[in-house]
């Protein structure tokens, strides 16, 4: 009995055609061709996918679960994303809504080679929920950048990272922003006796991104971010496998794509080596329900085979005023990022801003919470 | 004045609401902050996006252009990505719908190094158009797929294709295949005196597609499949810029994002180096309309600053008697891919049926055309 994945989809369709559109999508991830014009037994039974249940939804969607062969996917997260929805992604009426993997598959993958225990040692917190903040705005010189990064470390963050859109700009080039960005939160932790820790942005592909990870080991930095659904989930693959040195945490941009659950998307950023993923949090700029983020802190942190926890990130428009409102919400497995809202203060106050924020994440009451 | 991009979206709103919900993007796909705590003039001037046209569409959609500022892109595929529509891809009511490019910038990422051109040299047809088919289903040998490989080139055709989901399995090796494949189009093209060129599907992230190029060229193959939905354009733009000799050609798969228009996928493809781009053609397996498929193929040929013409490759459940009607549409300067109804005849009619599916092509009066 060859190993099998289930690929779960959401299909909008009429009672009566639903049983043949199922077929036609496990033929399409699968062999891609009329069946009738596969001759070889082994594939008939090995490959072709199988429709493996139907349950109408009764407001005209089905959920669908079709069983893959593990064998199609090789070692590649690239093409596990083909396999699972590939050419059916152009079908309108088609949502990829989850996927249960055999133990093999994951352990192939791996997950997380840090995760939460990890991100917790780095930042030397056991009992609280970590705290981050963001560089930004776009356009700003690497030295300006590490004014802001000095400012936000003194208020005693575990992380200061990279806004998501700064890459290798002319204002502010990778290599002299990290180094400048690096030997700010550098000089501000030895002055506060905090462990803050600066994480870059990585761009471009494997090629350029390695050689970005050998400026960041060169500055100490241990722990990077990345977009996956933009570098390419093989990338992060082959970047986690490569550098077991580095957690990476990843960036959601890109990754709105309407027929792919962001529920899925958050848990196979974590199979493919994700310690940490930042999502949007409910309530702020983007609309995700709170439903939604409580199903991806819990796909991050629940076991799934020998898979390390990852850490959920919530950002998107938060500010000082809702951590303990999330904090009841996330409980302290997750890692808080507040970005404009923090560099919304003076640039005098800042630290002090940033100081009160790490302290309501410091002296919350951890008793409880609510996913 | 700094130099500007203008993306373009379609945007559900109502007419009291539009101009705050256009400005807000402006700022997410920019500075990604409140524009008031931005300090320098330097960055309100030059960095902020700014919504430049807003247009009523009539149906509770709107037409909004932004420009956004080209300093922000660098020289990068995923950045471009990532500012026209990152963060703004996870709202669910907005669509990327077009992007304008100032010259600076076509000139930077260089589109097709051989394009349409560079296709037609290596088939050596000028007046008639390309041929292709693919190879599959997953799940036979490298052995099996060269069997078939073998029967299509002596069919005639220009490019034998792997099929997007032949990766690096177990039952049929990156390597093993490739030089399988590569040796059975030889022997068929020394017989039918064909130029025939055998196209293998790449994956997995740079450094694993560099090697595959290199097996590829000690086989003295010239062209390649990517897909970059997957690999990440950043991959793609590398590979392109680093392997001059090879053409490539693009696969849809994973590029159907319900809000990125599958238009301007063909042609960001195109500007990031793709010589060919595959996509679904109208009356298949896929729900494209012929508005749509007309559209692409314009995206990939038409005039654009210096960029070399890209060639339309409609697939996906095409059938010889299609190939009239289909040349009728898209004319000589496209490829048809027909795989499936190829791979259904008898084995040993295999390469009949594909010498009769060149003979259409190549017999076809292309007097007149559509599109």
């Amino acid at each position: 009995m060859p190993s099998r994945l289930i690929a779960s989809y959401r299909i909008r369709s009429d009672a009566k055609a639903i049983d043949e559109r199922a077929r036609t999508i496990a033929i399409e991830q699968s062999v891609e061709m009329p069946v009738s014009a596969v001759r070889e037994a082994s594939i008939l039974s090995d490959i072709v996918g199988q429709v493996s249940s139907i349950a109408d939804r009764g407001d005209g969607w089905f959920d669908v679960d079709i069983a893959l062969a593990t064998s199609t996917i090789g070692d590649d997260a690239g093409q596990l994303l083909n396999m699972l929805f590939g050419n059916t992604s152009l079908h309108e009426d088609v949502i990829l809504h989850d996927v249960a993997l055999p133990d093999e598959l994951l352990a192939r993958f791996g997950g997380p080679r840090h995760g939460l225990q990890g991100l917790r040692r780095r930042a030397r917190a056991e009992n609280r929920a970590l705290t981050c903040s963001a560089l930004k705005p776009q356009g700003l010189s690497a030295d300006a950048l590490a004014e802001l990064a000095f400012a936000l470390a003194q208020g005693g963050l575990d992380f200061v990272k990279d806004d998501h859109g700064l890459a290798d700009q002319s204002y502010s080039p990778f290599e002299t922003r990290v180094r400048a960005c690096a030997g700010a939160v550098r000089k501000a932790a030895a002055i506060t006796g905090a462990p803050t820790r600066y994480i870059p942005s990585l761009s471009g592909h494997f090629g350029q991104i390695e050689r970005q990870l050998g400026v960041a080991r060169d500055e100490g930095i241990d722990t990077v971010m990345i977009a996956p659904a933009i570098a390419g989930v093989s990338t992060l693959q082959g970047l986690v496998a490569a550098h077991p040195d580095f957690a990476f945490i990843t960036h959601p941009t890109m990754s709105g794509a309407a027929r792919v659950s962001p529920v899925l998307f958050a848990r196979l950023f974590r199979l493919f080596g994700a310690d940490g993923a930042i999502f949007p949090n409910h309530g702020g700029r983007f609309g995700y329900s709170s439903q939604t983020c409580g199903q991806i802190a819990s796909r991050l942190r629940e076991p799934w085979g020998d898979l390390q926890a990852g850490v959920p990130v919530p950002a998107g428009g938060m500010n000082v005023r809702r951590v303990p409102e999330m904090l009841r919400f996330y409980g302290k497995d997750a890692m808080l990022l507040i970005g404009g809202a923090l560099l919304s203060a003076p640039r005098e106050n800042l630290a002090a801003e940033t100081a009160s924020f790490v302290r309501a994440v410091a002296e919350h009451d951890y008793g409880e919470k609510d996913v």
